[in-house]
């Protein structure tokens, strides 16, 4: 009789209370959106999770110490999935076609073609429960830049079958998703060196 | 001519701007604090850094999943020291004295004693260049409560030797810190799941 979605059921029991899909959000103009991602990534990796990082908007060469050392995890034990949803890609039959198409019309898929591509790859991922634990890392500039709906987004997450947990990272989180999530915080800068001329450097920010 | 550490410096290469020992704090009441922290390791990590987790106030029962999968990355290559700081700890010689004091007087070393002996511990370690990049998790209590003075943390790191980059941790960050710090962020609640009755869960809260 106890719905474990409600949490303030008091008949739920502690494990109930427990057993919920988390949402969580990571945003604001701070530094740490990813970094954290990929800290409870560590955690769900520990935990024998089933890992699948989507990372929209920023190129292949970005985030590659993440990358390098959660793969490594990976082939450990446990299952890590890393792909880049920006141009460029090659993962899915339907890219293929988009690229089949953009080469018979000499351009690449936009920016837009790729997100948007990439998103309707998350979907069919969703539904067949494909991952425990989901970071669509830089997903809402994707729905800032109005390439994916926003409703479609919160109305696909709001009915994702089974527990699974999903982390968006990105600047301007759109409030409907905010309202979705659990869990919600804002990077907020304090102070950042390149304010002052600094540079980064290989082993911290990348 | 050029100093390395004044990044205004128009005769710095790019190079020298890069090559600075950064401090970073991730401060505020929301999460992510120490998971952006473990994200920041897996960067070092997978550029071959020596990193070293220093856990402060939190017993070991916390932490388990950075923990586990940070060990496995240094088992697999690189180092990774991952130490709990709390009461209990039979890392040095020096607490291995406190515990024989306290056992002559049947008493185990307070947080305060341990947290103190943790930061001696640590002076040593930078300055014998022990490791790239030191994690101090939830050091700023050990400052807000008095534990270890603010004014000699920023002597320390101020003048410690070489290029050793140090993550600390925790909420109300000293101000004085935030003054020496490089980078520093503030992790702001927008909302938590623990606001409505539900539990923290394997794999995404530890």
């Amino acid at each position: 009789m106890s719905d474990p979605m409600n949490t303030t059921d008091p008949v739920a029991s502690t494990r109930e209370r427990r057993d919920v899909a988390m949402t969580i959000v990571n945003t604001g103009d701070g530094k740490g959106k990813t970094t954290a991602a990929c800290g409870v990534a560590l955690r769900a990796w520990a935990h024998g999770l089933d890992i699948g990082v989507y990372q929209f908007i920023k190129s292949g060469k970005w985030h590659v110490g993440e990358e390098t050392a959660l793969r490594a995890l990976g082939e450990q034990t446990g299952t890590v999935t890393w792909e880049h949803m920006g141009t460029g890609w090659t993962w899915t039959r339907r890219n293929q076609v988009a690229e089949a198409l953009a080469a018979s019309t000499k351009e690449k898929p936009s920016a837009q073609e790729s997100a948007r591509a990439g998103w309707e790859h998350l979907k069919e991922l969703l539904a067949t429960q494909r991952h425990d634990l989901y970071i669509l890392d830089e997903f809402t500039y994707v729905m800032d830049n109005g390439w994916v709906e926003t409703a479609e987004v919160v109305d696909v997450l709001t009915h994702r079958p089974g527990k699974q947990h999903v982390i968006i990272t990105g600047r301007r989180c759109p409030q409907a998703v905010l309202d979705l999530a659990n869990l919600a915080t804002e990077m907020r800068k304090i102070k950042h060196p390149f304010d002052h001329g600094q540079r980064g450097q290989a082993g911290i920010e990348w």
